[in-house]
């Protein structure tokens, strides 16, 4: 089974699988090691003020590569992958409507398309995970639970909205240094933006997350927020750009880098 | 004289001495404790591919803000500056050759153009300072050396080139300390990019920089190399843009951003 094969292998078997319909659940377990991105794209005409929204706030929208207008492959973080079918599901909006998911953007993709990848969580999850900071949503298998919060944005152009955040359950006395090993990865959210008192950041209930699955918070944990690469998405419906596509939440694109190149302290110059 | 009122006045009193024509030479000693930038400005039909370019080459090009089109204020760095006047002085470039320099931009200023504010190794020098590494050319009182390297950047529509780096002399016994150091601002261009052997990225001469002033390296020390931030400056001359204009080397913004908040590990959220 494509799926199987690739819970161990390489990105690009991972990509291959995504490109044969093979994958039907989150990318997070699949080639363990490497970074994966959130996927965004828009025409051209909408790409320059995208582009400066995502410099505005770097903290959820952390660019990683931005592709030539039309150019499907991402030169830099996959030279040998194509970002309209190696992915396992996108997701289609017209003006701000979520359309549908489909498997594949072959047939809507248009010589004024520009793709950029951004920064996704799991590479500081893996950071994490290394130094022994649990991670409940990976101990239930299921998605990590990501709320709309009160947080406004810096606009550019048509863009604003509001910050998505991701949610992890930390044991009190792992907060530090959750906070510490996740800042060594700016260019994949970061540190956490917020620790404890969700409603301070405008989360009504815990369990009913707006993307995701609700995980428990136990008595001795405090929810620990980051900026989530989810919050383009959020950004679509209240812009209502003319067109817009994105990742299906948790089935990212895997690059070809691995993650400890994100470590500004010990990754790559 | 309002240059020496600057040297330990806010960012505010700095730029307003900039405005009135009273800084003659390096901004570097004033406005102690507060990141400086330099600055790209380019024409709306340019700035897309420019904003891809810096992107592609972080290191270089890390963009702090990119100021809405025909907007002077950098509303994120500086709500009551204005770029066409609060820089000591310009440098504007046609088609790739430089024209002159101006102390201000007033008068060539347009509708569609567009500013980027690129950060500065002020900012990292700072830290190297207060954790007892010695900067040779502030000892001096001199610019830092800058050389172009055979450093190959990313291209991004017209924009290509080679890298310009800064280097500071490092005791052997603090390169270590000063590369963990700079790494925890990568909006201020990060680590370093090469530690000692010159010729290994194209520098031929120490002793002839390409921008800013010579300073000696001493046998218990090791040339050590920053990605730099009149890069672009470079680039203009390679890419040829049909008009852009740049601060004068060492002559930078001023913004109301305290160092330490691009600090990774410890700065703003």
């Amino acid at each position: 089974m494509a799926t199987r094969s690739a819970r161990h292998g390489s990105p690009a078997a991972v990509r291959a699988a995504a490109r044969g319909g093979g994958i039907l659940t989150s990318t997070a377990p699949l080639a363990p090691g490497y970074a994966q991105a959130n996927l965004v794209v828009l025409p051209r005409t909408l790409a320059y003020d995208f582009l400066v929204f995502a410099q505005r706030n770097p903290r959820p929208c952390p660019v990683l590569e931005a592709l030539d207008c039309g150019d499907p492959v991402p030169r830099g973080l996959a030279p040998d992958a194509d970002v309209r079918t190696d992915l396992p599901a996108y997701r289609v909006y017209r003006r701000g409507k979520l359309e549908g998911e489909v498997s594949d953007i072959l047939s809507l993709w248009r010589e004024d398309a520009v793709a950029f990848l951004i920064g996704c969580s799991f590479t500081f999850e893996a950071a994490l995970s290394d130094v022994g900071v649990p991670l409940r949503h990976v101990e239930l298998g299921c998605s990590v639970p990501m709320y709309k919060t009160s947080l406004e944005l810096r606009a550019a152009g048509p863009f604003h909205g509001r910050m998505v955040v991701s949610m992890r359950p930390i044991p009190v006395g792992l907060v530090s240094r959750a906070a510490r090993v996740s800042a060594r990865y700016p260019a994949m959210h970061g540190a956490p933006i917020h620790v404890g008192a969700p409603e301070e950041i405008g989360i009504e209930n815990l369990a009913r997350p707006d993307y995701g699955d609700p995980v428990p918070v136990r008595p001795d944990e405090l929810p620990v927020f980051w900026a989530c690469g989810v919050t383009p998405q959020a950004v679509a419906v209240t812009s209502r750009p003319e067109w817009m596509i994105c990742h299906s939440p948790g089935k990212m694109f895997v690059t070809d880098i691995p993650h400890r190149q994100f470590d500004v302290l010990g990754g790559a110059e």
